[in-house]
Formats: C-alpha cells, structure tokens, sequence
C-alpha cells in the first residue's frame, strides 16, 4: 500500500467496512464496472450542490458528476421541489403522459434534428436502437464506430473501447463481426477501412468529444468528412450525444459544427440525472420504428421509459439551462481555467490536459517521454495510466476532490470559482510531493 | 367509429388534442409501442392509489400498474415520503452507496438463489446480460425461450414474441439465428427442439407466468422438465421474474416450486415502480462478470444502475412487503375472485380467464367456437383479439376501468374489494350489451 492508499484507508474506516459487505452481494462489489478503485471505492451516504458525502463524513468536491450527468450539482433545489410535486402524483404511468409532451417540446425545439424522439430508460438501449435503425434503413449489417469509443454495454456496440481497440470488449457477444472500428480524428485511415466495407456499412456512430476515452474533442473536419463519406455511400451519421448534449451549449453540439446527423442519442443531462436515453432523428428514419410497419425496426422504450419522474427532472433542468444560458458561460471558463491551470502547473511537456467546455481530463506522459498531445484513444491510451491514477486518488485522500480515477472531470453550476483553484493547487501539490 | 369509441373520445377530448401534440414528436404519439390503443390512448396527468387521472379528469381504476411494476399502487405514502428524503440527499452519485447496500441485504435474504446481484437500468438489459453470461460460461451461442416470451428489446432475445411465433420481432437484427424458440408448457416438443441444438445451446430463458403473452402459468412439470434437460446438456437454466419476483409472494416463484435456476433476471417490483433491473445468480455464473477476468462477460449495469432513488424506492417497497406479507394473501384473494367473477359472467365457454395471484387476463373464445383453456401463446393468440380489445376499452370508455387494451391486469394494495366487484360488473354489462 503506498502513501495515498494509506492515507485514504485511514480516513475512510466505515467505507472498508460497508465495502466489504458490498463485495459479498456484487460482483467487483460495485454495480457498474467503472466504479471500482485501488484500494476500494468509497461508499457514498449523500450529496449536495457539487459534493459527494461518504460514510464515514468526508465531503468530496464531485467532478464525476454521476457519470457526467448533472449540469447544475446535486439535488439542485429547483428541481427536488419539481419532483417533490411529482412524486405525490406518482412515479410510474406506464402510459402516454403529459410531462413526456412537456419535455418533448423542449428538446424538439433546442434540437432541430430530433424531428422524432423515443425516450429508453439508458444511454445503452438508446444506442441499440439507433443502430437497429440504421441496419433496418439501409437493409445493411456493419455498424462503425471510432477506436475507444463507448456507447454502453449493448450487445451491438461492445467493441474496440479499450486499447488495442481491435477486440470485443466481452465474451459471449454472437455478431460482434458486424463491427467495424476506424481511428478517431484520423479522416484518410477511416475512409480506408469504411470503402472496404461500404456495400455492408449501415452506419457510423461517434461521440463529438470522446468521453470515457478521455475527453477527447473531435476536430470538425473529421466528423464533417466522416459524415460526408457515410452520406456518400448511404450510410448513416449517427452521433452519439449522450455526453455532449446539453453539457456545452443549451442543446447539441451538431449544430455548432455543423453537421447534419441522422440520428442522434442523448441521456443524462436530458434526465436531470434521472434514468433516461432517448433516440432521436430524421423523421424519414424514425419512421421504420412504426411499430404498424411491415419491416418495422422495433424500438422499444420499456417499462421505465418516458416515466414521469425522469421527464420531469428532466424538463426542469432543461427549462433552468434554457432560462439562464450564461451558464454554460460560467462553467466554459471555469473548465478553461481548469486546463490552463493544470497545465500551468503540471507543464505541457509532462501533460496534455484535454477536455472542451466544462470538461477537463488529463492526460500525463508516458515514463521518460515529452508529451505530443492526445488527439485519439491510442494516444490517451499509451499515456501513464498509473500516474493518472496515483492523481486522482491523491487527490481524494488528500484534498477531498473526486473523479473517478481514470475518468475525465465535468464541471457544473454548482462548482465555484475556488473550487477551481483549489483543483489546481492540487494538482500542483501532486507535481511536488509525489510519492 | 363504434360507440365505445364515441364514448371515450366524447370524454377525452383534452386527450385527443394532446395526443396529437404526441404524435408529431413520437413515433406512433408513444414511448413504448405497446401503449397505443385506438383510437388514442388518453393522456395521464396525475396518479394516486389504485387510480389512473386524465388530463380531462377522468379517474380509472388501474390494473396496469405501470406495466404491472407497482404492488403497493401509485405513489403510497411511506415510498413518498422515504424518496423525499433521498431526493434531498441526490439521486445520482454514480458510485457504490449506501442505499444499494441496503436494497441488496433484503433481495438476498428473500432470494437465496442471487448469490451475486448485479443492477442495471432496464429489464431489457439484465435478460441481455444474463444471455451474455450463458454464452460465456458455456462458450456456445444458442440462446432458447419460448414462443411467446417476452424479455424485452434487447437484440438477443427480439424473436417468436408474437405469433406465429417464428420470426424475429424487427429487421435490423444480426445474430437471430441464435435464438431457437419452443413451445410453452409443451415438454416433449421443447425437449425435441432442444436436443436438435444441444451442442450449441448455453441456455434457455423462460417466465414462470407468461407475462406479456397472456398471464399463462408454467405448469411445475413443465418448468423442472426444462430445467433436467438443460442442465444435463451443461446449458444454463435462467428464470425471467422480473415481472413475477415478489409479485406473488415475498421471494421469487422458483423456490414454490421448486425450481434451482443459474440465473434469475429481476425488475418492476424491485425498484418500487422506479427504473432497475438486475440480473442475479450463482457465485459461479456471476463470476464471469469479474471486470478483471481475462475472459469476462461485461455487464455493466450503466450510468443509471444502483441509483439512490431507485434503491430507495425498492428498499421501502420490498421492506413493507417483509412486514406485511398477509398483503399477499389478500391481493391473491382478490385476483381469485377476479378469475372466478369474470369466468362466472361470461361463462366459461366463451372465456378463459387465467393468471395467478394477484393478476388475470380474460381470453375470449374464438368467434363461433368454445373455449377450450389457454395453456400457451399460440391458444392464447387464437382467441378473439378484437373481443378483447372492445372488452377493455369498453371499461375505460363506461367504466372507468383501465387495463392497457390486450394486456393482462395486476392488482395491488391500494385496491378495494368493491374494486373487485365493479370489474366484474362491468364484465357482466359487457356481456349483456356488446355492441
């Protein structure tokens, strides 16, 4: 155990404990992958503004932010009274409802793209069906996606995450040969691998910023000769903007770019942190969801879908970001201020520190080599994974700061400005004593 | 337009005007396919008990239960206010909690055979991820289930749901191949079909009541039938109760049966009405999921798995289950008395009425023939379908009665004796004046 662990263990006692209860009942004793650290995670009690709460009491600032799913902290006031209201008049319809219309109207007017939206209960279910669509559309089977790209844990899509990029991400996966990964920014490599299967291609899906990746941005040029080349051969763009949507600007960031996607996922932010996914598109290619159809592509929702309690958390948030747009001002800067910051300190021979808008992930060198930027997962990849972590669990032991180690930061309205400052004095104390 | 339809729409038109704001927003005006119904579903505005409320203040006596996820009806208090609580606390942390923790003791204190519990944010994910975990273990491909059988959108189960029973459920599939289907409590065709595919088989997956199909129990034979010869081939036996799990008794069906299933999929009451799956299991089979094995099975559970405000929703729900376990006797009482009621007015040659416990599902005679029982998916789907549906939306149109048009009926704490009694008047009326 080194240093950090050491400290961490000291000061989270009833953590180890409740731990270990959770390792009996769970696999990994977590309920999501990602969730397990060295030495152990810590067991959350509450949260509040931009904090998480562990057992034991110690206050972490949150820049996980649930999986980057809240723009504006926990339990923002707004919204707990919001769903304090809904909850007296229940929580589980199971029927068409007004607060999906509500919703509904907010999304279709801050995304014009979204000229059709089923709501799922996941990110997951809500890529699975976007590529259902797309092999439905173009009677094709080859879905493409970019090497380390993350979409979720649907049978469809489980491939190339993790470096070499070349292999499923799981066993007992039937159709993964249907998937095809291309290098993310890297046009001419990807048109190359696209033309030798472009009879089969049904479509491409991509993340603008590469988010479990590292928080990656994409460069214009590639999604728009991505887009161009797919289009080409009539295939279909579909952008993954369960990260991206509503977290830079208030609605996705396709049209900043701008590109024309026939298909767009959201989640997270659209909940308000709330279960949700949501595939939206074209009404041309939403409408093989029909479900009358002969060739109908079957796209659910499910049981949970469009319940009342995640549309109106996520109505109320949406309403809040499009009410006071100059957040996303406020929390733009603070990330630019984070990047910059860290940089500073950390010096950009040692770091890249990636990331766009309230996103921030840095990206420490290899041993022994000057940084040269990361533009794609291998790059993010081959940097000091083990240096990477050391940082971020320092800084839980020490400054009661929490990312998910490995995990790229978000930054929400909850955050202030000298939360910023002290992430970077962190980060410098980390350049100075570390272990 | 018949009568009952003039009658509903004439007490619907807030609804209609609604729906069609739906409609250009959503495919088919829905988020789940199966919540269309002609000529348009009404709009929910509000919930409360045993009672669904319209946006034109229509209140229904609702036995769909929000797909039949609520045993305590909508909104009871002591779910309330325990959700209150955490919402003030956060809903989303996106890391192991407390409140998981909690949820989990109880489930493997009622549920013996979930030696490892693994959340997730949908049903539909947790049955993917339980065919995951067959193929891995076993290293073959084939996934059974029965004709009839629903488990939800995910792409390795989206095949023989509806009849004839033989062909996927949507285009834009790749892998069905590896789904074989067999029909329901036929043990000697089953074991036929299985034995054709028994080197390729890793598992089957059936529902101990066919939910989506009709409300048909599994006779005890044929289940234990299934489960001898799936495990004398090495093939997993894998019990979907997401929909049965602490419906009819606190605990799953397998233990009443008994049953020792590798793999049990949960969902709906687990999470109080609130979004969750899970896919439970054996040490051994849970094993795969270890993120850290070289050969590992990846499932998840997602950005929404283990969320506080579901594990406290289904924390309170189950707990009160615990505490009030003679609830089950009554609601039971009360869906035999539905069974019998319903039977004794329509006569029992014009009408099967099944289910157990606390749902039924009426099944007409096809026209011009007696009835002769619903043991399976295909007699059911050879009764009189638009029987049924004029059947339900006459309750909804006169009644105010609401079960999803074709759908079995579940009934919950929050409804009456007199409840009861008015379902099977309205069946007599229906009878009497069918138009």
């Amino acid at each position: 155990m080194n240093a950090y662990e050491a400290e961490y263990s000291k000061k989270t006692p009833t953590s180890a404990r409740l731990f270990a209860e959770s390792a009996k009942m769970h696999i990994n004793g977590v309920s999501h992958n990602i969730r397990y650290f060295e030495p152990y995670p810590f067991v959350v009690k509450s949260s509040e503004g931009g904090c998480l709460i562990d057992v034991d009491g110690n206050r972490y600032t949150d820049y996980w932010m649930g999986h980057w799913s809240l723009i504006q902290g926990h339990a923002p006031k707004h919204v707990v009274r919001s769903l304090h209201d809904q909850l007296e008049d229940g929580w589980m319809y199971g029927a068409v409802n007004e607060q999906t219309i509500k919703l509904s109207k907010i999304i279709s007017g801050a995304v014009p793209a979204a000229e059709k939206i089923r709501y799922t209960a996941s990110g997951t279910e809500a890529v699975m069906y976007a590529a259902r669509l797309a092999r439905t559309h173009t009677k094709r089977d080859v879905i493409a996606k970019v090497d380390g790209g993350w979409h979720g844990y649907g049978s469809d899509l489980l491939k190339s995450v993790n470096w070499p990029f070349k292999e499923p991400e799981s066993s007992g996966l039937v159709g993964a040969d249907n998937i095809v990964s291309v290098p993310y920014n890297d046009l001419d490599a990807t048109v190359k691998i696209l033309s030798g299967c472009k009879s089969r291609l049904a479509g491409i899906i991509v993340e603008p910023v590469l988010g479990g990746a590292g928080g990656i941005p994409a460069s214009a040029e590639y999604l728009a000769g991505v887009q161009e080349f797919v289009h080409g051969c009539g295939a279909l763009f579909i952008l993954d903007e369960i990260v991206t949507g509503f977290r830079f600007r208030y609605g996705c960031m396709y049209e900043s770019m701008p590109l024309e996607p026939d298909v767009i996922t959201l989640g997270k932010i659209i909940g308000g942190g709330m279960p949700v996914g949501a595939v939206c598109g074209a009404d041309e290619i939403m409408a093989h969801a029909d479900a009358s159809s002969a060739d109908r592509s079957y796209i659910g929702g499910g049981t949970f879908s469009a319940n009342p309690a995640s549309m109106t958390a996520g109505r109320v948030t949406l309403e809040y970001m499009r009410d006071n747009q100059s957040t996303y001002d406020r929390i733009s800067s603070m990330g630019a201020r984070a990047r910059s910051g860290i940089t500073g300190v950390l010096g950009d021979e040692a770091a890249d520190v990636t990331g766009a808008g309230s996103i921030f992930m840095v990206h420490f060198a290899a041993p022994g080599k000057r940084h040269t930027g990361v533009r794609n997962a291998e790059q993010a990849a081959s940097c000091d994974q083990d240096k990477l972590r050391q940082y971020h669990l320092k800084m839980i032991a020490q400054d009661g700061i929490f990312m998910l180690p490995g995990k790229m930061g978000a930054i929400s309205s909850a955050h202030a400005d000298g939360d910023i400052e002290r992430l970077v004095a962190a980060s410098e104390d980390f350049k100075r004593h570390r272990q």
